[in-house]
């Protein structure tokens, strides 16, 4: 098998003259063209809208065929086919791009493997998948997509429009908001991670809290998120979090803030709003974070951050050899400055004339 | 949706004289009292418990309108209300929550969606949820509830009151002790990554062992412990593991260890009992930690530890600008130290009147 | 429950003489005698063969009472038992391992329970299992085995030989090549982490690539990868994933690469052939990592790799209170480089006799 590029579904097509109106573009081309998909500049046809949202594509601009490119004003003359430019080509080609490859609508009704309990309130426009687990007292609201193979246990609620995409795990009482979106292999819900030791063992600390999701969330593939021990955790509104994350017991994460994969944020840690968190950070439990707060890339936060801003805590990759003759002096790193205080104190005490 | 407060499932009652006697409390109070649910300090009314484990909530013990608090001895005269005074008041509130709170009892038999093994030994007290598949040979013993989605294959044996929360795979031959809970998502005895490079390409090493787990252990979310290679890979007793562990083929971990999330623990390594590895420890493959270790948060371990402590291994974070710029004296550090040898050589050499 | 070594199934048995016939090996001992299974070298009887690949292992070796070892010609005089002398011993134990330890047949057909849409085309010898999901126009190559609970959804394309083992999801459009196997938990092709900014909220941008997997790959228990955004996520022939691997969209992995558990690689970079990656390590986004780079255990990567090589960045492990002062003098760094400078300059002044 050679792997090769896929080729994508497409929509009838639009004019451009109708996305620079329904996108608040402006546009320097023929308005009657039309475009059906979105492409990457070097791949793209007359049918294709593309982007430019990084000086690192300019080159690829020049020599691009798509029928229309998506730009700021800055980089519109630097177009050599028609221009859509926008404020924020990222975020209109998006919209653009959703708007041309529309999801398949839900299909409502329930398929007859689905096991859902009878008390279970379930919207008639809600589409329960094959295999799915519906528990007692569970309410799915308007719209609301129950992918393959989920899980959704006893008094949980899915409101209006949120999509489970396969294989969702949704523990008992977590309560998920509006628009939300699930991906495969995420579990929602499930005990924190709470142990007394006593006489030589551990005792499990009953987790009664729940998790409460607001709307607008995006949660990847095999992310993680604890129920409270006690009180809940708490994801606010338009929070995104990509794969593999751990969020622990108790937690809140403020509103619009992203995670990239394999972050972890221990117990009781309060994280503000707009923050975001590169691949691999981790931060330390019942710590607060204010809001703004950018932590780079496999960042340890041991300690709580007041002050919005960039954190870094990771050292550079050098070749092994080099590394590890750098690693073993910062073994010796306290003494090696004890040894320049000291010998400061001699080059002072030279200057000012040899006295102790 | 606005994320609030979740309200909690709760028993009929008990009074604090039972309570005490029950859980070898002293009570400073009216034994009369009843109370039906444990709640945090700042939350609880007359009809709840809380607790104080932590010097960090006497703040909070001094406002509360909790019908009993869980204290000890020094912090009793401290609580404005009824005082059960434990030796281990976190220990105390796991078993008194778990008494208030308890878990719905679970309904032996097996749902008709479930796939069952004409060969399999199911007890007949045990619970067998809705998609269920249980594998030819597999044991699943007295009381135990194989939730929603668990896949246990061939031969696999789960002992006693062990619980599979749902969506778990247990694969073939893998042993189970009693009374353990494995959490959604869980991968208990995949393939270890065991590969041999021959001619340029990959050979697969057929990992021929099994995973075998003892009583009272506790696996989260997503974990995956992989079947050893030959021998077997081994969890023993009072072990709890957190969510998104990766623990690999032939690992050894002791008695009571506990660790927190994503974790790693690579091919052949043993880790003692009484260990605590925090978050994001990573350690390397075929090494020894002894007992009682304690790894900090990050950790990288990539030599046996033979003596008992806590070890680190992860600098602090700052500023990115700051950050950056002691990390790039970082790469030039074993220069730096040789430099300073030369001037302590050359200050010796003035110390002692320029003599080598 | 007690812990003990799992018996091992194992196969009739076959000479030694015709294992080195059919492995290319040199025999030194009897060619009638039978083995039937292989075994660690402690634990070998004389129906078992062991191999010895490190000479950590020639103590155990001098008092086997294996049938056979496989060893190399130099490690040969020191084998008290009949000796199978490979060139790779370690390659021809897998293969000899795959010989006498053989799987289950698969059973063709698709098992009642299994959800398979009328437009998937699925091979006659397939195997498709206790509740799996095949969605539209979906194709099962020959001899594929969907294990149970396993999603394939619409578009996605499985070839010969393939094996989900169980509760695999592979997303829309995703194509996977001939003799892969992905392990439980796996999710391949969940739309990757793609948000513009604007106005205050994120704004989805969707992810209409695929993954494209090549011939021979291996994939971890909940290991991710996701769908590319505009082209689509590759990893080529004989890459080897172990568990909870996170591959972000648009990422190209070369052949033959193998990664150990936890790694993550960031969007749209791309990963040369015959690099290996320890548990662990993170790769940021956009880079390039040329053929044959080595990164050690939790190696951060955030700039690209040109050059062949082993490279480290992760400090060692001290006891806490020691390795804390010197993680405060790291935060000094900077300011200790500069205060021996400036002591160079006096030294040298000194030694040029005070001259600027």
């Amino acid at each position: 098998m050679t792997p090769t590029a896929t080729s994508q579904a497409s929509s009838p097509g639009i004019t451009l003259g109708e996305l620079a109106v329904r996108f608040g573009c402006e546009l320097r081309g023929d308005p009657a063209v039309y475009v059906a998909r979105v492409a990457a500049l070097q791949e793209a046809t007359a049918d294709a809208v593309g982007f430019v949202a990084n000086p690192k594509y300019l080159r690829q601009l020049a020599t691009t065929r798509a029928g229309a490119v998506i730009v700021d004003a800055a980089t519109a003359a630097r177009c050599p086919v028609a221009a859509l430019i926008a404020k924020n080509p990222y975020a209109t080609f998006a919209r653009i791009a959703t708007l041309l490859h529309p999801r398949a609508p839900i299909v409502p009704g329930s398929h007859p493997s689905a096991v859902i309990d009878a008390t279970a309130i379930i919207d008639s426009s809600a589409s329960i998948g094959p295999h799915c687990v519906i528990g007692a007292g569970a309410r799915i609201g308007a719209r609301v997509e129950v992918g393959a193979g989920s899980i959704v246990m006893a008094e949980a609620v899915l409101n209006a429009d949120t999509r489970l995409v396969a294989r969702v795990t949704v523990c008992e009482r977590v309560r998920i908001g509006e628009r939300c979106i699930v991906h495969p292999g995420a579990v929602i819900g499930a005990d924190g991670f709470g142990n007394a030791m006593d006489a030589g063992a551990w005792v499990k600390v009953p987790q009664l809290g729940a998790v409460v999701i607001g709307n607008d969330v995006e949660i990847g593939a095999n992310t993680t998120i604890d129920r409270g021990a006690i009180g809940d955790t708490v994801i606010e509104d338009g929070v995104k979090l990509d794969n593999q994350i751990q969020i622990a017991h108790n937690v809140r994460i403020g509103a619009h803030t992203a995670m990239a994969a394999q972050v972890g944020i221990a117990g009781s840690t309060t994280i503000g709003k707009y923050c975001m968190l590169a691949g691999k950070v981790g931060v330390a439990g019942q710590l607060e974070i204010c809001d703004g707060v950018v932590l780079m890339g496999r960042a340890t936060v041991s300690g709580s951050i007041l002050k919005p801003g960039s954190y870094s805590g990771v050292l550079g990759l050098e070749e092994t050899r080099t590394f590890r003759r750098n690693a073993a002096r910062f073994r010796q790193l306290d003494r090696l400055a004890k040894q320049v205080q000291r010998l400061s104190g001699q080059a002072s005490d030279d200057e000012s004339g040899g006295d102790p």
